[in-house]
């Protein structure tokens, strides 16, 4: 192991290194226009009360309808959704350009190919420098036929591998 | 898609079909024992500053000794590094017993296998429930030589599979 004393760049080494799953989180500004963003950063934070997190740079094109969202729709990806996830992060102007979307609970925007949806209330934005963590309760769902799933590592989408079994089990 | 209006099964539903990067969070409690955990929840939050996030469940083995130390190991695990995300989430007794680490910045647990390691330290433990939201700041790291990475995907460990490419461009 080779030291990296800088401490962003020891941060970009270690993230480059680090797999994410992919969703597409959306939500709706006051007058009900659609906002979303794809999101590596989506994670469980207890089943009981179903909770989930996720982080947005608050200078982001998504940011001041979230903070008067109510509700947001999470929606993980598979491989067959890469178009989308790369949709979701051009330009906004052209995120919700297209029909591949319905309002579903809440008017919230949801696309339908996604391999589920998740609709979470926001109990809290906690702003972290200019990042915020995005804590919210999970309500309801909506569940998909897509199988597999999509990642993103060292700033490429891949695919998901096979499943590993123990060598010494 | 089909709606799931368990609010519990919802999230479960979906945190089924998202994918997460294995990462491995060691510490030390003030005598300086070792403690850790096999983590799916590792995100970036932001590269200027350089802010990490994990989440733990305040009931977990290590969360006293998280409560109390000023820094943190994060470890991003390859598909090598199977059996040290098995023993991370093991009878904690069994985490530390081998000779595979070694103490390394401030102390702390390096597991030298690991394809990298961050150094955070602890910024703000933020409670939500049973469960919190910790945030690091990134202070350096070490760069392992492992390719690949380590997934968790429906409750079993998965390969990093190909690189895909958008079918529009």
């Amino acid at each position: 192991v080779q030291p990296e004393l800088d401490p962003t760049a020891a941060l970009l080494a270690f993230f480059r290194r680090h797999a994410s799953g992919v969703a597409v989180i959306t939500m709706i500004d006051e007058a009900g226009k659609p906002y979303g963003f794809t999101a590596t950063s989506v994670t469980s934070l207890g089943a009981k009360p179903p909770l989930a997190t996720f982080n947005v740079a608050s200078g982001s094109s998504s940011w001041a309808a979230l903070c008067t969202s109510t509700y947001v729709a999470m929606h993980t990806l598979t491989d067959e959704n890469l178009d989308l996830a790369i949709k979701m992060s051009s330009p906004h102007e052209l995120r919700f350009a297209s029909d591949d979307w319905m309002r579903g609970p809440h008017d919230l925007p949801v696309f339908t190919a996604a391999s589920s949806v998740a609709i979470g209330k926001v109990r809290e934005i906690h702003n972290v420098e200019s990042n915020a963590v995005v804590i919210v309760d999970v309500e309801q769902g909506l569940v998909g036929e897509g199988q597999g799933a999509l990642l993103y590592f060292q700033r490429e989408y891949r695919r998901l591998g096979e499943a590993l079994t123990n060598r010494n089990s």
